[in-house]
């Protein structure tokens, strides 16, 4: 076995089968150091499996995962392939860029978004694993996202026809030509985004070459791209050019032009049918535990399925088949307590059966002949596996353990619970206890956030960000991994969610309180109830969150008394200064400009800036995007005597993608939480200049109160 | 003579002199064509000086000429030598980037910082033209500024000490170390310069190298850095670590660390004294036309030497120098009226000698022995020529033309003005006069204005930025080259803008009209002038600025119905959310922030965004900085109705360093006024939506009047 090739050794979490022969053969083999405690560089270089599928015979799984590697400071890429029965897991091509990984219609190889050495270029893959150019754009342009830093790309997205010969495939376009954006609506965003504007076009089996559409640069892509039945027309979302919705486009061959035939507000972006076994389309009605799935057939009658505690369509849980019979679909699905990924098979029957296993089952894929299928195994506690799925039967056997050195570490304890607000709202989310917790003990804690995202996944980015959960655990913080209560959880909730997006009669007012207040109110009931307990020391407890969860944290900084401190990541909405932005969505918020008199009494009730002198303490912010209303609720905190920090990091993204700065964003939270909730200072002398100015403010802050 | 060699043809604007036989000889030798009309090209190729030398024996003169290359899209830089007995002009080295060019003491070597495919780093040049490394840093960070692009730096700065042996550099230290920012100042422009801590180095004779210092990447850079008499003490100006301040520190060899000596509010940035005759320093006292030259004797007292129509120490001006026996100091001034840049030989026997050419003189260069010199003489309409300078006698000659193919353009016809407002305020500026102007005729007119840059320097990208003056004069526009009432020509301005940049005792009220309102009735005064003597045609006046023009135009827009139209070019100073990057300079003009209710009234009465349903007509931003305040303003003239839109150029600097992006928004304000002004349309086909947005405009905006 050499270093390219690994076995699962882990043989925990599997239920409903026994476990795999070469699983355990593997773990006798393999020496077994002591369970070891999280560190910063775990969660720096912690996995994340970007795409998945299992070949058309059913024998093999080819797979991408990225980690962050501290050597390079970047992400790395590797494409690796799994024998099903054999377990050997062999990577084929390690890179900066891997992703959209397909299968080419009437073939056994696969194609991909790759960097090898000239940009993101369109490759095929053949069963041995080499690698064969398809189209390469020697055009290159930067390009980012909110996760990923810039990357050289020529080719950005494609998608096979049915023929195997066809594609359409997104490209930018030269910076030369033009590269003015006129009018554009999210500017601070822009930069990271690739500057040149994106065209969609089509590659026919004979070589040529349509262009089909163009957008500019700040509608970022296209959505939803589908060819018809044949290769001769395609379907499409785009934003309009007004920037305010999204326009469903229809191109077929007779036109030299896509057609409009759809537009939705920006709140419904493109969604796709969950196909049923009656041939219809499935949902669910109704909200928290009182939901029903429901089959909806193409003559609008419907089957109802009864009661279920999960809800579909979730974009982070798996994708959705049907059986080729069409008497079984196999749906992804997102549980409603627990928040958990899995699967349900909805037989013609009436059948619905959930695969069960503990943790989350994500990316799955299934074969075209619905014999054979693979997923992602995970918990917030375990690390990723590959396991094999019979679609038919809804059993699930462990293949391989995808990152070692995580299953090292021992896992955390975790309680999943809801909580009940005094206004009735539940919401969901884990206490992560410390390491050695002792029962008799009150623990100080630290509520992260960030919208629905604490779930069952392993050290998700997305929910954690830059704040050490593990690590905070493992240094004796109680982590209450805490999500919003949930618009698809209660009517009044969507209503008002329904409202911020597009339309509706509420007050807003309402609305604040329904999203904002509402939350908040959450938050304050888990901490009373962990603290009425005696688990958490409700004197010394602070909160943590990203984007929407820095929104939160800013909201719950000044509207409550409970957190002593906190720490606000790359977020800004609700602050004053967005409304120039993102006009239509802060109209729903507060009716107006921050400079409209009218609008000034609502924006006084919940804008985190106007209430900067009644935060109840210190506020850090991390930054990458240097937004004005991240500066404005700095400026406000400091106008009005309130500890603060503002740190920007340059060249980020949202989601920080270089390892180092994930690390010393973390050590950052670590040492300002210990500094505000404990009392507690590193005693590297590097630290001294930031130690002075925490001091100082502290003195400030406590002679002024 | 190769295409690298070329001598003058032109023996205008020479006085006091006899023309130089080469020159002659040359434009006899040259075919001449017709003098031609200005292109946009011709401006977006407009040739900048960056660095002239004179040799220590008056033989030679060493120049590097920047120009923007349209065939790159990036300006190229080129460091060429004359001689400047017979005029040969002759290239040593061409590339993307060449600056900082110095003697090395007690050397006949030249050093530069050159990027020849390593960066920028610095460079010795021998006699022959030949480039050696004297130190390179191949940490390389990616440096831009205000006005150019991004490059990548090793070495930023740098200056030889006495011994032509030890130097003090500058560098960025490498982005790994950590990269983050805490609490920067003015974050919406720090990825333009560059992302890394910035260090002062000191490499002694023994090739030891020692760090004296460093600042965070926000701070940008070292100032004014001079050498003691030898190598052992060094003093500079540095941003304060609160960016408020800069600070004046002092290392000595003693010493491991500067030391703070001296502190200046931002306002008074790093300042040079000015030798005069009797050892003294020179400056003025008074203002306008009452200014008088006094000398400052080291035991404080004050010798008057008379009453003078320039001022020193603009930047803009050429430096300063004082003979060997310190009998006659050389000095660089700036006319009141029709503002230019020249020299004046103030003597110890009382002499105020104006050295006189038409024009400007720039860029000096003076040997050592004060016995040879060479200046780059040009006008408004007058591309660069290099001639030498006699320090003794203060006469020129001419010696080579810098810019035949701008030698080619006819000139257009430009006369200086002064107006007096309503409030007896003096503002100067120049009207451009159409090509084949017509006395008969009323002709549209352009205000273009940037603080005090239309002056007598060549087709000046710091004064016209995007406006292409030279363009509209030749499509038959009246062009206002216009400055405000200058500080400096005001006790009760100089008073005002001492208060927006430090302390004072006016009312807020009265600082908002001195500054601002004050200017706009200038404006105003100016084309009331031309209409009333025919010239203009009051009711087509449009009005452009960038930067501090920028500010100027919104307010004038908001404030006056003189102007039926504007462009307004990467402004957004006065705009209510900068209070949150700048709110101390804010404060000296609204006293708050546009949250704070006291301050909402001050906001009213000045900030255009408050104002933007009084707007008197369409404005255009083209902008390069995406800042809050742009799309604030932008957002408050469309919810007003008011035509708007802002044009976003990615990857560019405050003033544009892609000639390309230069042509596209220098095409799209000529398109702007003459939809506005003269309703007109090109009838390009690929311009069809920029009409469509604009028609549709012009309807609604029609139809609410």
């Amino acid at each position: 076995m050499n270093s390219q090739t690994r076995v699962s050794r882990r043989g925990r979490l599997i239920s409903g089968v026994a476990m795999m022969s070469i699983s355990i053969a593997a773990l006798a083999a393999t020496p077994v150091s002591p369970p070891r405690a999280w560190t910063l560089q775990d969660i720096a270089a912690a996995p994340e499996v970007v795409d998945l599928l299992i070949s058309e015979d059913g024998k093999q799984a080819t797979y991408i995962i990225r980690r962050g590697d501290l050597a390079t400071n970047a992400k790395l890429s590797s494409l690796r392939r799994v024998d099903l029965a054999t377990g050997v897991d062999r990577e084929l091509k390690s890179s900066s860029w891997l992703s959209e990984l397909r299968i080419i219609p009437g073939s056994t190889d696969l194609s991909v978004l790759a960097d090898i050495g000239e940009g993101v270029q369109l490759y095929r893959i053949d069963g041995t694993g080499r690698f064969e150019a398809v189209l390469v754009n020697r055009d290159l342009d930067q390009v980012g996202s909110a996760m990923e830093g810039l990357h050289p790309f020529g080719i950005s997205d494609y998608g096979w026809a049915p023929d195997g010969k066809s594609y359409w495939y997104a490209k930018r376009t030269s910076k030369a030509a033009d590269a003015r954006t006129v009018n554009p609506r999210f500017l601070p965003l822009f930069t990271a985004y690739g500057s040149s504007p994106i065209e969609l076009h089509i590659r026919g089996a004979d070589g040529r070459d349509v262009m089909l559409d163009r957008i500019d640069a700040t509608a970022a892509g296209f959505y939803a791209v589908e060819w018809g039945a044949d290769a001769s027309s395609l379907t499409y979302w785009a934003r309009a050019s007004d920037h305010e919705s999204f326009e469903h486009r229809r191109w077929s061959r007779k036109q030299s032009k896509a057609e409009v035939v759809g537009r939705e507000s920006d709140f419904y972006a493109p969604r796709h049918d969950i196909p049923g076994p009656r041939g219809g389309s499935l949902t669910t009605t109704g909200f928290g535990n009182d939901r029903k799935l429901i089959e909806t057939l193409r003559d609008g009658s419907v089957i109802e399925r009864g009661r279920v505690a999960f809800r579909l369509g979730d974009p982070r849980a798996s994708q959705n088949w049907r059986s080729p019979e069409g008497d079984v679909a196999l749906i992804g699905i997102r549980y409603y307590e627990n928040p958990r990924y899995g699967l349900v098979r909805v037989t013609r029957s009436g059948g619905v059966d959930e695969v069960r296993v503990e943790g989350s089952l994500t990316h799955c894929s299934v074969n075209r002949a619905f014999t054979a299928g693979v997923c992602i195994r995970e918990s917030m506690v375990s690390p990723p596996e590959l396991v094999r799925l019979n679609p038919r039967k809804g059993n699930v056997t462990s293949v391989v353990d995808l990152s070692p050195s995580h299953s090292a570490i021992a896992p955390l304890r975790i309680v999943p619970r809801m909580w009940t607000n005094r206004d009735g709202y539940k919401a969901s989310g884990y206490v992560v206890y410390p390491r050695n917790h002792e029962a008799t003990r009150k623990y100080p804690a630290i509520l992260v956030t960030h919208g629905g995202d604490a779930d069952q996944r392993f050290a998700s980015v997305e929910f954690q960000w830059d704040y050490p959960v593990q690590a905070w655990a493992e240094r004796g913080y109680i982590v209450i991994a805490m999500n919003e209560p949930a618009m698809s959880d209660s009517a009044e909730l969507t209503a008002a969610y329904a409202q911020w997006g597009g339309s509706g009669s509420l007050p807003l007012e309402r609305v604040q309180d329904l999203i904002w207040i509402n939350t908040v109110r959450s938050f304050e009931a888990a901490v009373e109830d962990l603290a009425a307990q005696g688990v958490v020391d409700a004197g010394r407890v602070g909160i943590a969150g990203y984007s929407a969860g820095s929104q939160m944290v800013n909201v719950a900084m000044t509207q409550s008394k409970m957190f002593r401190v906190a720490s606000s990541g790359d977020g800004g909405y609700l602050e004053p200064s967005g409304y120039f932005s993102n006009s239509s969505s802060y109209r729903a918020v507060y009716g107006g400009s921050p400079y409209d008199r009218a609008a000034v009494p609502r924006y006084e009730r919940l804008s985190p800036t106007f209430r900067a002198a009644r935060a109840a303490g210190p506020m850090l912010q991390q930054v990458a995007g240097g937004h004005s209303t991240q500066f404005e609720l700095n400026a406000a905190l400091r106008d009005a005597g309130v500890p603060t920090e503002l740190v920007y990091y340059p060249d980020e993204s949202h989601l920080f993608h270089q390892p180092r700065n994930r690390l010393t964003a973390m050590q950052e939270n670590i040492d300002w939480f210990d500094f505000w909730l404990l009392g507690k200072e590193d005693s590297d002398p590097a630290k001294a200049e930031q130690y002075g100015r925490w001091r100082a403010m502290r003195e400030k802050w406590s002679a002024g109160r």
